[in-house]
């Protein structure tokens, strides 16, 4: 197999940092697989281009691109069977879907206010004027202006994290015994975060915190010792 | 085998009205099984007391009791493995846990305030004397109060099931191609709206109402043949 992806970077191609590029790293890994990484920037739109996507992650098997995480993680349940599972049946496969959802809007969603000017300080010059240009027209206001509530607003993430937490208190891993996709789904949102941004999202005293710090230290620290800030 | 399932009904023993209820409902005829409703009102906590309980469903089994629809679902599950499965793998029903929180939280959380004041309308007046005491003492507020926005309530209420709705724009049901325990977690919630109250939850151009259709189709019409408002 010769696997590639391309991950979202900013200045430092060694610091991926898209929340659904680590929802592919972590599924990856998870199928014991490696995949050589291609560092992408928000402007260089031509070099996937040719793949079919204007968006990272873009999976290369061999020549096949595969575009899009939730994608990417069916190619590779269904491409490696033999490996451990994603969704441990399809049972569980068809209600990741709707996790993946969830893990979109209200981690992604949720998250994405709280951290989005810290963004920007990630990115060459040019990628941070697309970024700002692109977002604040989606949000209709200054990047500085949407995080300036934070510290009122992470009170109210850490309250919509309850189905995550309750979950939680009854089993170790959103995919029961062991971690599978559904952990992946939700962790990309806060590996991200850890990335690009110094701002505390969790209590250390909330099982949530205690389940991202066991996914930090998956798969050899793999998360943890990828470039972020210790939050 | 001989089942029978304790359900919360109001004057009408013969509306079971319980969101929980009806997952267990929902998730019996799934497994193609029936079991004897014994109706059960708010105020009748000696009946249950002996199976170690203060809620409902509690299911009896013969003489096991199983109490609290998560632990029945998967008591059915374990039990009736050869019956069509409710959660589609290992994989599914660690998912489930998460989307029953979900369930709760959201949807069963989510419509209590659009709909409270309706409840007491169809329980015996001790009965509604016992809901109003504690749900007033839980929101500290009227019930009438709770529900005054809902106007405005259900747009929001309607916004947060962008999860579900995305979903099912994806595949025809939570559980994939066929409904399974993940589709009757949440139509619970609905068809206990549907049950005691004639306030319209949702548009029927949404694909969420077309799912719910379905739900009410299914088993024969078990769930739109059960006593309710048509919303």
């Amino acid at each position: 197999m010769s696997l590639k992806l391309f991950e979202l970077v900013g200045t430092d191609p060694a610091r991926p940092f898209s929340p659904f590029c680590w929802r592919t790293r972590m599924a990856l890994a998870h199928k014991g697989l490696s995949a050589e990484s291609i560092p992408w920037r928000f402007t260089e739109k031509q070099a996937i281009a040719p793949h079919g996507s204007e968006k990272v992650p873009v999976l290369l098997d061999r020549d096949k691109p595969v575009v899009d995480s939730w994608a990417i993680a069916n190619y590779l349940e269904d491409t490696y069977p033999d490996r451990p599972s994603l969704f441990g049946g399809e049972g569980g496969r068809a209600m990741a879907r709707m996790l993946n959802w969830w893990g979109d809007l209200a981690i992604v969603g949720g998250i994405f206010p709280l951290i989005i000017a810290d963004i920007p300080k990630n990115l060459a010059a040019v990628d941070a004027k697309y970024f700002r240009r692109t977002r604040e027209a989606r949000f209709g206001k200054p990047l500085e202006e949407i995080m300036a509530s934070r510290d009122t607003g992470v009170v109210a993430f850490r309250k919509s994290l309850d189905v995550l937490r309750f979950t939680l208190k009854a089993q170790p891993w959103l995919g029961g015994a062991q971690p599978n996709y559904a952990d992946y789904i939700v962790f990309g949102g806060f590996q991200w975060a850890r990335v690009v941004s110094p701002f505390r999202l969790l209590e250390t005293d909330d099982p949530v915190y205690a389940w991202r710090e066991r996914l930090l230290d998956a798969f050899d620290g793999m998360a943890r010792t990828s470039p972020g800030f210790a939050v």
